[in-house]
């Protein structure tokens, strides 16, 4: 499937696109994309042949990577929804991973897409688990679990002239 | 402190050291070397500039990869010794992931020298289950477990007059 639409890592301001799984401002990075379907979001992937683990097998280490930024970013857009708001509206809803669980069902091949798939299994204000698998030729190859929390302001890049720190404190005021 | 010994991973046969993690062999991977401090296995790693999670902080999915490679290489060396076997002696015993678990503590502040450290929490014949933390200026960031498997012999490459999977067969025969 081919989205036409913008993906939920488009709309991340530019001082949290750096991400080496998920910045587009990332040049050396992974730059995955990630869209709703209904009520599920998809994320394609095709690993680099370096990306290896046992000769022919994907490297686990990115698959989990890939969970990981599929579930902050599916975190972000649930947010959205989750307010009502526009994706990508300030201030910005920028989720961190606080945990990471991922179960390797079987070896992954390498050398071809990737799908992973993921749900909202809970959604608050500050705190967003998803659930995700990564599907290979069809078939289930790895689930994994992430709480994603919303970013601590303390985390906002503190750069001179830099816009978001204080549109975070707009947006949370206890927390400044 | 500096190893003069080989690591763990320096062990591993050539066709089983290609992982993106921790394969000697992977020009563009992470090449990671663990070694036993005691009772405890210990791994640095300097990430690279792009490693990025928000502007300043690791990205949580490196984090996980070393936790996810640094375990398997504990893994490896433990069942040696849990055998009496000589670290790389054949038949090899190298594992592979079966499920990971990450805790993000804190942010990990990139462009510092990160240590992470292991233990073993349980060892059976075909599981090792490892405790991980990563430290970053001597504070613990990160902690994770991993479940790790010895690698099934329908994973061993299948290459033309390759050693390995005859070993395997000779070491596991009700496997083969």
């Amino acid at each position: 499937m081919t989205h036409d639409a913008a993906a939920f890592q488009d709309f991340y301001p530019d001082d949290l696109a750096h991400c080496y799984g998920c910045g587009r401002l990332n040049a050396n990075g992974h730059r995955i994309k990630t869209y709703w379907e209904g009520d599920e979001t998809v994320t394609h992937f095709t690993p680099r042949p370096e990306h290896t683990a046992i000769p022919g097998y994907v490297y686990g280490g990115l698959l989990a990577s890939l969970i990981d930024c599929h579930g902050t970013g599916t975190a972000s857009a649930a947010a959205y929804r989750f307010r009502d708001r526009e994706i990508g509206s300030e201030p910005p809803l920028r989720f961190v991973t606080a945990s990471l669980q991922v179960d390797y069902l079987k070896p992954t091949p390498l050398g071809v897409s990737l799908e992973i798939r993921g749900r909202v299994e809970e959604i608050k204000e500050k705190k967003v688990v998803v659930n995700a698998t990564v599907f290979a030729n069809g078939e289930a190859t790895a689930k994994g679990r992430i709480v994603a929390v919303l970013m601590p302001e303390s985390m906002a890049p503190k750069v001179p002239g830099h816009g978001l720190r204080k549109a975070w404190k707009a947006a949370r005021p206890g927390s400044a």
